[in-house]
């Protein structure tokens, strides 16, 4: 039996069907469909001495308006996480309060570095009180649905109850909502997460960055091993941050077909709720289906999307869709259709 | 003034002589001067998808002849030694061996995860006690003098005193000594350490192997994140390992390359001592100079070499030279002469 457990594994999708990965659309990673213009010989890049990462540092701060000494580079979002989690177990929080659903790996690093763990349902009771003295974990735009939120609601009620604060902004780059760095001078215990690979389309580059003030990178730093990150991914983000018309463009498309993407979930049928997103993914919720039995019949046109199943929060009736291309919103468009047929009859 | 510190960062150097990178011999670190054959185009390489690491890990795991299932990869060394001294301590760990001198890393993640430290002066009292209870560093053939221990004459000792060994051996496929991983199905409690920068020439890459039994990687891969390791660096690996050549070549040239360096370190007369080494380094004692002397003076040869103050167990009069190419042993030889005469006037 074909399974299709979770997201983003083209490779292993095409192997069970039997076809080319390039044929596949895979509408179940939010990675941009678009790339930035990269104009670096990777062949020719000198790998053989330590990777210095001063300029990797100066262009990642440049990029997100702060200085290098308010940010740690790692191996990506995950490694982040993981780390921060570890670090600030060490400082005394032993609490984690997640906005949930959210990015599934804090779950996991709550879990791992054994943290007393509350959810709160951000889609049915957002009001709910934090865990005092808690990391407060709060995905801006929010995974899997794309919410935006203003975190001036949030923020005095966090930091009143005195917890640490972690705001994941992996897919704020695709808005034009300003980031909460513009909190790091007002309250001292904030972290912002930056994910570089999603809006640069590289998951298979690893390099994310986590923003404090000066005062926490220096101490968060401290904990660090020597070289974390690849020269190779440091040179493409380097190269990717260069090409200024990119965010644009992005933007641009993404909203455009944000839209038509909508457009196709609304007219489906299939759907009794479609969420407004700010993100490249729309959270829809299933009317008389459920995400398995859409998976299945989708990859049959071999497209793959997200079952959202495994979120807190969320349920087997949800799915999520990446934002991709025009032409790939058409077959999935025609795709819908044969299912809706199907599901009718 | 000029200072020295540490090795590895040749840019920095350069800069500081107001030379370029290419005029540097950088016999500071210790990585391969030889390259394999890397035939791929990393340009052409997807990197819009999730990595999937199932070849890399055949591939390292086939290099080292184990399985896949007793190995957990990394983004180069360091992070998987911070990684597991994190994931020792949660499972009741509270102390540490370290042989020393060795690899500083593991002085930096012993503190960092709050252990309790104890040193072994490898050079002076081999034979002194481990804590019981402890996590055993031990590097084999050890930094920064490159000497081959046999395990054997450790082992029992180690484990009746309920210690978790970890070998490091980065430095191992320079020797054609056998690997610790014999002995994992005889003892419960050892972890093995393979660096995979040094022997493939790439510190700007980061890949590292942590080995142990199934049932260990098991647990420690259970508190991992979803990806650490860099698209990029994975094809590169996995190129490198396929060049088999390569490693009898590298053997062979730095068998005699070692010879050459050391007859040029012992022919000087500027040390008291120079160690017998195993691996792609030599350790020397200085005897009428110190490091940072003879650093200074090899500076205006364009020359950089390893101050090894800062190991414990060694003072300012230890210095480690790197075993690169003939031609820069030849340069190296002709800088010590005129250090040898100004020393002596």
């Amino acid at each position: 039996m074909l399974e299709f457990s979770h997201g983003g594994d083209v490779n292993g999708f095409a192997k069970q069907l039997g076809c080319c990965v390039s044929e596949v659309i895979d509408l179940s990673s939010n990675i941009n469909f678009l790339k930035p213009n990269i104009a670096v010989n990777f062949n020719a890049l000198s790998i053989d001495s330590y990777p210095n990462y001063d300029k990797l540092y100066d262009a990642v701060a440049q990029n997100y308006a702060i200085q290098a000494s308010q940010m740690e580079l790692f191996n990506g979002g995950s490694s982040a996480i993981f780390s921060l989690f570890s670090f600030l177990k060490t400082k005394g929080y032993e609490r984690c309060t997640i906005y949930s659903p959210a990015y599934l790996e804090y779950k996991k690093a709550a879990q791992t570095f054994d943290y007393h763990l509350k959810h709160i349902n951000r889609l049915e009771s957002i009001g709910q009180m934090v865990l005092p003295n808690s990391l407060v974990v709060f995905v801006n735009p929010s995974t899997p649905d794309g919410a935006l939120y203003e975190l001036e609601d949030f923020l005095d009620e966090w930091l009143e109850k005195k917890c640490v604060v972690l705001i994941d902004e992996s897919f704020l780059d695709f808005t034009n909502a300003k980031s909460a760095t513009q909190f790091l001078d007002q309250y001292p215990n904030i972290f912002i997460l930056k994910s570089l690979t999603k809006f640069y389309s590289s998951a298979g580059i690893r390099v994310g960055a986590m923003i404090s003030n000066k005062s926490n990178i220096e101490q968060f730093q401290a904990i660090q091993p020597a070289w974390k990150i690849s020269q190779f991914d440091s040179s493409y983000i380097q190269e990717a941050l260069k090409d200024t018309k990119f965010k644009t463009i992005t933007k641009a498309v993404n909203a455009k077909n944000t839209l038509l993407l909508n457009n196709v979930l609304e007219e489906s049928l299939l759907f009794e709720k479609v969420f407004t997103t700010s993100a490249n993914y729309i959270l829809a919720k299933l009317k008389n289906i459920d995400a398995q039995t859409l998976q299945k019949y989708l990859s049959h046109h071999k497209i793959m999307i997200r079952d959202c199943t495994n979120f807190d929060g969320l349920d087997e009736t949800y799915v999520r869709i990446a934002v991709k291309s025009e032409q790939s919103i058409k077959r999935f468009k025609k795709a819908l259709q044969r299912v809706a047929q199907k599901s009718i009859s």
